[in-house]
């Protein structure tokens, strides 16, 4: 079955996703003679790096994830269809979803990545990964409930069900213990007089020597003192081994006993059925050379977390980041742009514009390509570069107006466990 | 098992359910001496006249819900535990919860009013109702679905996946059709350029002869003039008959091919297991004495929808409406005082304040005990009402943000679909 889609007589370019690297380009191409389809399971457009704040009652969904329809009214050549892919055809030039078949006349994978357990299933069964704005509403419920039920155990299993591990010290694990760690101090008591919070724990586990990989040592020791300031227990160096929904098993034989594993400790390309073996990298990601061209396809596309474009300054490939995304779906509109005019194609060549993480209320580390700073400054650059991110005036808007409030009231008010009934219809 | 909560040297009251009226008793027992529980299966108190703006994607649900713990911060003599009653034993004095049973010296069943499909199992199992937030957020998400849908059915079924009917004109039905009607118009077409929203149709279905049955006829009738003039179908002296997912029956024979029914057409008392047969009345409700006290059981009250007071005024009961929960909440929490005290109890007598609905921009209706208005000042009497009653200052100003941002721009923007997909975790 195919799906409708009004005939043009611009090529078609098939977007599967509209993440950072799908969305950019498909802005890029508003006004360019192509027409654009965007596929995604979601209707929405979502702002990843803050899902943490999401996860822990400081902001609503709806503030950080944006409607494709309402960021393309009055675009003409694009269509947006909500569906899933299943697989992609790459002789008839079709991409196969939920909804039907769609032809393309260019295909452009911005699939992005998804949590990878690294095949241990215990751990994908019981721990709690943050991937969508559905996982994260979906911790934020847990977290809530974590304590409720705290309330109704035996005293011997208070603690675990207080506990908060997280695994992967990235960005993420970082600015979620640093949260949890100011909700414990300023928050929960309140909300629970009858829990004694020394008898909660927020441990954050990391493989590699240093959090924050991809910092300096200087500004990953910066952010681990802060941490260690709120009363997060950092472990460096360590790996979680395995989970069975009560006790977290760690690499150096030691053990937590914690109801809730957050895991943010590792990601890999989501998979598409279709493309040849070939094709595919390390960690699911499709292999790419300079203009994002899916080796050996002729007409096939990957951007973002999902591709691999293998140079000599990046031997595995780029980092998995919003900017990268952003940046090669900035240069594939330019390039298609150019193919109609008979130009030649510029090759992706990635500019670091630096890295960040929020710890806290006041604590941040940040470096640029040519500084590094920390504490309120850094928090405020932080605050800033995030704002302007955001898609959306009334988003920026209600961000800035709940940090703000969350900032003078210490008092984060989204403590919702809204769960979907399981009798409710589908 | 029992549930631990502290022991207390005053009396216990257990209230079920934290709507309006369980919230209010709560409230104004604040300082009193007796130990306050309030269960509720839910961690947030719900503000349902504004239901059908979060079903129609006009305001998030976290701006008209508000976690009971922050409302009770620093209340000593109280305590909430998030649990589903299963039923109560009124001889050991003990409510049997999921988490296990609780003690009371005092129960006020507040538990409120469900949906009632009048024993109809193909409309309950095809109808959306929207009598909490999640299913409000449910019926947002199926609202949308169904425009994406449409996008790829044949063109002949096309109409049905566009066409929304609500059975039942009340306040809920009203002010849903009169919202539906303006998205139909200002914002729909810009989101969906590729469908044609002359094949959408809106029905409200009312049994009665008119709608708005609390008010004047001529406040009925101005009313319906306000909806037709949106483009909505009024169906008056009319009931949905059956509705198999595609086809809704009507009693005059006729039939709407409509995918999506909305029920706001009846309510139940939520049930509770252990109640002596002779204390239940009509619709589910359990028959209480003017003090609001079980008929035939001591120490047992019942407040708000849930309970049916026969007075001369009322021969079958009050109104199924928050004023009344309010005002039965607020009098019973006297009456407590008062008990321990020794003085003797208040009988309750109803005082209507007024009964408004909403149907558009600048166009409403109020009934105030001495005067009449429709139009914008009715309008704006209509939202200055709400607005006051909302719990939580950050939670009146988010509203009012959306509504004067909704108002300017024409245009809501939180037309997201938040599935939880299965393969997520309880």
């Amino acid at each position: 079955m195919g799906v409708h889609i009004a005939k043009s007589t611009d090529e078609r370019i098939v977007i599967i996703g509209g993440g950072f690297g799908g969305l950019e380009l498909a802005r890029r191409l508003r006004k360019a003679n192509y027409q654009v389809v965007v596929i995604d399971k979601n209707n929405y457009h979502q702002f990843q790096p803050l899902f943490y704040q999401v996860a822990t009652s400081g902001l609503e969904p709806s503030s950080i994830i944006f409607p494709f329809r309402k960021n393309f009214q009055k675009v003409r050549n694009f269509h947006f269809r909500l569906a899933e892919v299943d697989a992609v055809d790459t002789k008839a030039k079709q991409v196969k979803t939920s909804i039907g078949d769609i032809d393309y006349d260019h295909l452009v994978i911005a699939a992005g990545a998804g949590n990878n357990f690294f095949g241990n299933e215990q751990i994908e069964k019981y721990a709690y990964p943050m991937k969508s704005i559905k996982e994260s509403l979906k911790l934020r419920n847990k977290i809530l409930e974590r304590f409720e039920e705290a309330l109704s155990v035996n005293p011997e299993e208070r603690g675990a069900y207080l506990t908060v591990t997280i695994a992967g010290g990235g960005p993420t694990g970082v600015e979620l213990a640093g949260t949890l760690a100011e909700m414990k101090r300023y928050i929960l008591p309140k909300d629970y007089p009858e829990l004694n919070f020394d008898e909660m724990r927020i441990v954050l586990v990391e493989g590699a020597k240093h959090l924050l990989s991809a910092m300096s040592e200087k500004s990953s020791e910066k952010a681990k003192q802060y941490l260690e300031k709120l009363g997060v227990e950092v472990k460096v160096d360590t790996r979680v081994n395995d989970f069975d929904g009560k006790i977290v098993q760690l690499s150096d034989e030691t053990t937590i006993a914690s109801k809730t594993l957050i895991w943010a400790a590792g990601i890999k390309g989501n998979f598409l059925k279709g493309l040849p073996d070939e094709t595919l990298g390390r960690g699911n990601r499709i292999l790419v050379d300079e203009f994002n061209q899916v080796k050996g396809l002729e007409n096939v596309y990957a951007i973002g977390d999902v591709a691999m474009m293998v140079t000599e300054a990046y031997p595995n490939g780029h980092p998995q980041l919003a900017q990268v995304a952003i940046q090669q779906g900035n240069l594939l509109s330019k390039n298609f742009k150019r193919k109609i005019l008979g130009k030649s194609l510029s090759g992706f060549s990635y500019r670091n514009l630096g890295t960040m993480a929020t710890i806290g209320r006041n604590k941040a580390v940040v470096e640029l390509p040519k500084y590094k700073f920390y504490g309120f400054f850094a928090w405020t650059v932080w605050m800033l570069v995030h704002l302007r991110s955001i898609l959306g005036v009334k988003n920026k808007f209600l961000v800035f107006l709940n940090w703000v409030w969350n900032y003078f009231t210490y008092n984060l008010s989204l403590r919702l466990i809204i769960k979907r009934n399981d009798d409710l219809k589908d």
